[in-house]
């Protein structure tokens, strides 16, 4: 035993010393093994997304700049390219099966070859086949295509009901977060998945009371949030209230009930970070960055507790709507505390538009009505004073959205000025993103490379100007984890 | 002489292992000294000026994506955050200042503090002061902020004649690139700032066959580039000719002269990659990102022969224009391989725009004969199709640029959509861009962190997600360079 230490002592001594000499040029070399892998995944978080959180959070102490949160004070970062087998820029089903299973594969594609004819395993799979215990966390349905490659495998990313399926057969031990999309089928006429789920010995906990008193004995276990929307996701952290739990609570207790001698791995994904982008709205990306962050905490405290046995990766599946610090019109200027004045997600906005559309006729829909809804939610027109241009805009806006009076655009200048969202919603946040200094370029994801920061035993395998399949292959190779045939 | 360096091994090993089994938590321990250090500064390039290079590569070889460049193989890849002390988004001086001296200070600043009492002396002087020998080379005028930030300490970086005199008083060894943007001040009625350079001792070569015979006897030297355009810097490299030396030469020969064994620091800026993405030029950024790192590989190869002394760092003071890798209309698809359709940087082809105007008499102006030199040099309209609304966009931007009839826009939406640039040739690059799948926020700097790429000895120290003061810090702590009272 002693003899079996000091060969490890000197086998890790000559090793690092080898690493240090070599500076770098050599592949790098395994120098302990984590029991405990925390994967946080910030759907459609680019390094903008993360510096904007930051900015704000500096424009609130009226700092001009600097480092603010848990996930960039890591030791190691670096950033990971996350082009798809087929298509330069991914989705999150491929990305996902990429973070899954170290392989890429075709866009839509969950935890499946390219071709779509075999399975590939994801290290939760086979952390789970070593007997250590796994979760799997989100803030978007359970059966999403994040979570999903990490328990499923379907040709097809909208294959809802069958994704449910695995996730029941993968005896993963905590779900945590959203619900299931189509509990019974697109047509309502299958299995209900929660009835499945509890057959199978899952126990779901929905109410605030039975969370608190859960315990590891309480495993496999289902929490699906007493608040959800009509896609089975959990609200926008910018819209919750006292009804919801928040990601950081979910990944708090998750953290309690997995804690094990045999170890864990947990995923957790910010998955409305992406949602937010999509839509370009500003105000919903920092919260939602923000609550991912503080689960990020949760797990340093736990690192703090585990320091030799635990690593903890922070990254994205892709960049969502080419954000960045730094708008045409407002040249070198950026005022990030503008973004604070947003109080209410592009959706719950859109859900009030929608609202006063339906109480109104048309002939009595008024431009000054809707300013006062923009001005209550985003603060435009009330404290924050709006140029020509701007209410040119927003007035262009309300025509397209609706006006008596047709607009007619061409179809691209539509796509590009407002896509398939809301017109005024839309101005309202990008006129605010644009007076702070902030800017969009799609509605869709972006090929950028995204970060990656790590922390704990193992962490220099992650850096580099590494790809994303290199992550789940680091994890494995850290993990010692069986192949599954 | 065994004891000490037993003494040396025993502290390295215990360092390093300490290091790791406290996993990056502690700050990180020096373990060797490098002799040669390399700077590399891509002004203006953020992660997406790099990934869209790498993407424009991975398309000429029909790859969906992929690692491409040298710099990409670095074994450290971290971000640096870049505001300046009075500004979130930075300007060249003061993000030059913080990479050259280690202290953030205000903007337009060169080599001071930000009150602009007093100086602040850079690693390159701490280097010439320590015995070592120094180069700085640019492809920008050799007194612009970025280089001018290592040698001189003006409070405002317009002062080019002083910084010029700064150069000359520097003693530092080899110059090369651009040459001194007013030689004899900005009302041509100060000395020949050349001139004096050659009596202090300076050899000055600005021609080929000169430059092929240099030597390390010929220094100190000033390599002025044969071509220089109006800002003393040099063209694009889009735009080259045989007549000019390249970024890459110039680096090979600095290189050449400067080793010794008192080992050296050498500045290399890619300056014209801010200039371009200023101007949105998407083809003219990847020409300027491919020549620095074709410089990247002259390092690479005296790296390959003194691999335990010397020292690769590569990051941008900044990002420039916001550039990303996707756009709202062409969504999810992009098609880098029509980036090489450009063959003109937008300087180029705005000269050719201009002298088509001073040739026609207004009346006579026509759009057919402007789209044939938009077909000419972007392929836009000949071997790529235009659809209605880039046909719509190119024809309102003929008219602003051109036309006799009165364009009236809004202040606010003229800048948004050509700044100063002329109208017909920002539209004909956006639209080559968008169409490739890029998009871009900005005609200024942004604040997105920047990329940071390591490879060496102590290439350890510049991961995380740091500051672009603790690059020069680290630098210095690496050479053990004295400070300068």
């Amino acid at each position: 035993m002693i003899y079996k230490i000091k060969t490890g002592i000197v086998l890790l001594v000559f090793a690092t010393v080898f690493q240090y000499l070599s500076y770098g040029s050599e592949p790098p070399v395994k120098n302990a093994n984590p029991k405990y892998v925390f994967l946080f995944i910030g759907d459609g978080m680019g390094v903008s997304h993360v510096a904007l959180t930051e900015a704000v959070l500096a424009s609130r102490e009226s700092k001009t700049g600097g480092r603010q949160l848990n996930m960039t004070g890591f030791p190691v970062v670096s950033l990971a390219m996350t082009h798809a087998k087929n298509r330069f820029v991914t989705g999150s089903a491929a990305a996902g099966t990429a973070l899954a299973s170290g392989t890429k594969t075709s866009i839509n594609t969950i935890g499946m070859d390219s071709a779509r004819l075999r399975p590939l395993y994801s290290i939760a799979a086979r952390a789970k086949a070593k007997g250590m215990k796994v979760g799997i966390i989100t803030t978007v349905s359970i059966d999403h295509a994040t979570p999903s490659a990490f328990y499923a495998h379907q040709p097809d990313r909208n294959m809802y009901y069958e994704i449910g399926e695995q996730l029941i057969k993968s005896r993963f031990d905590y779900f945590g977060g959203g619900g299931f999309k189509y509990p019974k089928g697109k047509k309502r006429n299958q299995p209900d998945l929660y009835e499945q789920a509890k057959t199978s010995g899952f126990q779901i906990i929905s109410a605030k009371q039975p969370f608190d008193t859960v315990t590891s004995r309480s495993l496999p276990l289902m929490v699906v949030n007493p608040v959800l929307s009509d896609d089975a996701d959990m609200p926008y952290q910018i819209d919750i209230t006292n009804e919801s739990f928040s990601l950081s609570q979910i990944v708090k207790k998750g953290i309690e009930v997995l804690n094990n001698p045999a170890g864990f791995f947990m995923m957790v994904e910010g998955g409305k970070i992406d949602w937010a982008a999509h839509a370009n709205d500003a105000g919903a990306v920092v919260g939602e960055v923000l609550e991912l962050d503080k689960a990020i905490g949760h797990a340093l405290e736990f690192y703090s507790k585990h320091p030799d046995e635990t690593l903890i990766i922070v990254t994205a599946d892709h960049e969502t709507g080419g954000l960045t610090l730094g708008y045409a019109v407002t040249k070198y200027e950026t005022n990030f505390a503008l973004i604070d004045h947003q109080k209410a997600s592009h959706d719950a906005f859109e859900g009030k538009l929608k609202a006063y559309k339906k109480r109104t006729p048309v002939h009595q829909v008024q431009f000054d009505s809707v300013m006062r809804m923009v001005a209550a939610d985003f603060g435009l027109g009330a404290e924050i004073k709006l140029n020509d241009w701007e209410k040119e805009q927003l007035r262009e806006a309300f025509m397209a959205s609706m006006s008596k009076e047709k607009v007619s655009l061409m179809k691209e200048e539509n796509t590009m000025l407002y896509d398939n969202y809301d017109p005024v919603a839309v101005m309202a946040r990008k006129i605010l993103a644009h007076k702070a200094g902030v800017g969009w370029t799609t509605w869709a994801h972006t090929g950028i490379p995204v970060p990656v920061m790590a922390k704990g035993t193992g962490q220099q395998l992650f850096d580099g100007w590494i790809d994303n399949t290199d992550i789940p292959r680091n994890i494995a190779l850290l993990l010692d984890l069986p192949e599954i045939k």
